[in-house]
């Protein structure tokens, strides 16, 4: 261990119910930045932290990101930057955090109430926003409180990048993010992001990739309006007709892209990527319990874990304009939408990717031979993103779990996407690091949200000594 | 012309401006049987209906057809029957009507007052019912006060039911037809049903032929419930992915049905029937106005109307279970439901209807080699009807219409079905002809319904010359 890290976890341990207090103190505020009646207790969430963190001798700013698109009489709660530490000697490391929370009402399902943080004898600690994501930002704040209880020197500069509206889109946050790359957060040599959460409960794990998300549109229109199918029936082309044809091309029962050119995209699996996935603690198990069901493609672990993070996948979401409500209509819709997305992964560009998208939708209309009219277009995209996992970033994360949890993490990728990684990447260039706190049991975004006490705890030791051994790593880039 | 049909005529043409006004009371009465607060409205407007026929002689009784399924505090509206006139040497013809109508408020869009007959300086008759199905209902009326004020005999025994449910499923009438086809029906020689309508607007028509309705839901489901895309996405079977391959496999873009065994139960076209379609008043110009664009399939009159009235036809109405909001949601749907349906005709059963598409459904789900499960059902079937058009029935019927228009009327069928129609074959075992009375243009179900004065009068000495020509008719079967 190393020398300064044994008085911290000491310190960790017994500030743990003031911890847990700051906890309870943060979770009692109703930061719910979706609901715009809540606006005022997210800014006071904002402010709460800017008070710790001042408590503590950090520089804070409160930064206004101004109105909220589309709701032009309403404020954005203030982005809280901060900065602990001016040692030019010292590495900086960038974290990024969000003080919102999902909405939460107790007659959704909740068995305690939401904005009340509630413990168990298993020291489960429910309450929304516990895991997600007050809890890995005060762990930074108890960090820094117990370096100072223990007398322990703060082994990094470290800047503070805490949001209110991640979880209604991160209003704002980018524009943000890419000014300040340059001014508050120039200095930055590395970017650790808690926002994520342990592949199973017992495991830790570092989170080195995320997919990217293309969200495709197909519309096919005809007649200008619904059409009664005993009147119409046979005598005109039917718009759901040729889009059943299209979606029903896109991708194989077992999950293998149709599309040409999409595969070959992307990156191959070297020996040294395959080797990550044999040590994962994960079984088939685990995703027939998140399935609820024993449907799974594969039989093994490897392509189960390698189809969800490093293969893309193509989902049909469902159809716009058609008859969707339970029982029988005979309406022939003159205008359907189907929607489908393509989880994308290294090397796949979104340009190429839309247009081998695009080129095979019309291709495979043309072939239907209807007088409908076809739109295909991309709603949206956001890129993939994979770090190296043999970063300095990531071996001194890595050496941090061993150290409190004494085994060695996983090294996990997601299948969906957490776009702000991306931003902080491409804005500063550095080596951004997933760190997660809380356990795949944590509920986040449903009911009955917790934290486990020891993550919570052993979380706030772990965020420390990732700082120590940060300090600690070879100055190379790799 | 016959003999007597002369001073019918005067007499209606005389009477015109007090058959209007017969109608503009009925407009008056809102009796919109979809509508429970509504449901005294209907009941009046059963009474008013029996009132006329009372005080023109007939014996009339309103039978009750107890409490509304689903309602059981409200009482169906009564079935008006009736008989007017009883000579054993006269034929009787059965007619069918309805007093109900659909919904009206001058907010969807009225360009007058619904419940209020609005005539415009080209003898438009705007108001909710006008055609649909109140003036046909008080042709038969008007019929028979022209005859008695003119002093010509009644040529047959009328009988008449005058149902208060039909825009709202019917309720009850189906088994009150079969008990009353050996009882107050029993005589009945020949059914006459004016509830549709002319194909276009100048040319009058008969109706020989419907087409069924066999109405499936395939269910797919596999995961316990929705799933994120990102983080499951290529790891699961997809129900929808395996609904859209079965979805896009049923019908190509051209019509086609792809169900084996479907087009080998389809009755030949005969060269008796080929020759019906020649004369049809209808070109490809009318099927591109009620499209609302030129997506028609076939280019030519013949295998349109045959499209559409006497070969079969697959329509996919939807998808319920997927998303099908405006933009993007990135789920896995858990379990989803396509809809589709076969409109059926001659010499197609059901049963093997039933059996060739669940066949089909199976063996293709069966190839995609997915883990999910499969339901396929059919959530109801309606068969569809085809009566001779040679029959005295349609004889006498075309001989009125050349009378009264000039003009022989098409032979049509209708692509849609009227379920009382194939009742009252089956539980009379007689002849039924559909003699309409508005035009293509009466926007019936829509806002401002109307029908043209000259549908009105000139098809009220219609009704009443169809009748005579009955009475004339050879005492044939056909």
């Amino acid at each position: 261990m190393a020398p300064q890290l044994e008085p911290y976890f000491k310190k960790v341990d017994e500030l743990a119910d003031s911890f847990i207090e700051r906890l309870r103190k943060a979770v009692a505020i109703p930061s719910v930045s979706a609901d715009e009646e809540k606006r005022k207790e997210v800014v006071r969430m904002g402010q709460f932290l800017a008070t710790e963190l001042e408590s503590l001798g950090a520089e804070v700013q409160q930064r206004p990101l101004g109105k909220q698109p589309g709701k032009e009489h309403l404020d954005l709660p203030p982005v809280i930057i901060a900065r602990y530490g001016n040692d030019k000697s010292k590495r900086t490391i960038l974290v990024y955090g969000h003080y919102d929370v999902q909405p939460a009402l107790l007659e959704d399902g909740w068995a305690t109430e939401p904005f009340k943080l509630t413990i168990d004898d298993k020291g489960r600690m429910y309450g929304r926003g516990s895991t997600d994501d007050k809890g890995p930002v005060l762990g930074w704040i108890n960090a820094i409180e117990a370096h100072q209880k223990a007398g322990v020197d703060f082994p990094v500069n470290l800047l503070c990048c805490f949001e209110g509206m991640e979880e209604y889109g991160s209003e704002g946050l980018d524009d943000f993010i890419k000014a300040e790359a340059k001014q508050f957060f120039k200095d930055a040599d590395a970017v650790c992001i808690s926002d994520n959460y342990w592949l199973g409960t017992e495991k830790p794990c570092l989170t080195y990739g995320l997919r990217g998300c293309n969200y495709y549109s197909v519309e096919i229109a005809g007649p200008g309006q619904d059409l009664h199918s005993g009147v119409f029936g046979g005598t005109a082309h039917e718009p759901m007709t040729d889009l059943m044809a299209i979606l029903g091309k896109l991708v194989d029962a077992k999950g293998k892209i149709l599309i040409p050119g999409i595969n070959e995209m992307v990156a191959p699996v070297t020996e040294e990527e395959k080797a990550l996935y044999g040590p994962i603690a994960y079984t088939m198990d685990n995703l027939y319990e998140s399935l609820g069901s024993t449907t799974g493609i594969f039989d093994d672990k490897e392509r189960t874990l390698m189809a969800r993070w490093r293969f893309p996948s193509l989902s049909v979401h469902g159809v716009e304009g058609g008859f969707s409500a339970p029982g029988a209509k005979t309406v022939i819709p003159a205008k359907v939408i189907g929607k489908f997305s393509i989880r994308t992964v290294p090397d796949m560009e979104s340009p190429k990717v839309n247009e081998a998208v695009y080129k095979y939708v019309k291709d495979e209309f043309a072939k239907l031979g209807s007088k409908n009219k076809l739109n295909v277009y991309c709603q949206h995209d956001g890129k993939w993103w994979v770090a190296s996992p043999k970063h300095w970033n990531f071996s001194a994360a890595s050496k941090a779990v061993k150290e409190v949890y004494g085994v060695e993490p996983d090294m996990t990728r997601e299948g969906g996407s957490i776009p702000v990684t991306l931003t902080f990447e491409e804005a500063t260039g550095k080596n951004v690091l997933l760190l997660p706190m809380g356990s795949s049991t944590d509920a986040a975004h449903s009911i009955n949200e917790k934290l486990d006490r020891r993550n919570y705890i052993e979380g706030t030791k772990l965020l420390g000594a990732y700082l120590h051994y940060v300090a600690e790593e070879p100055m190379v880039a790799a």
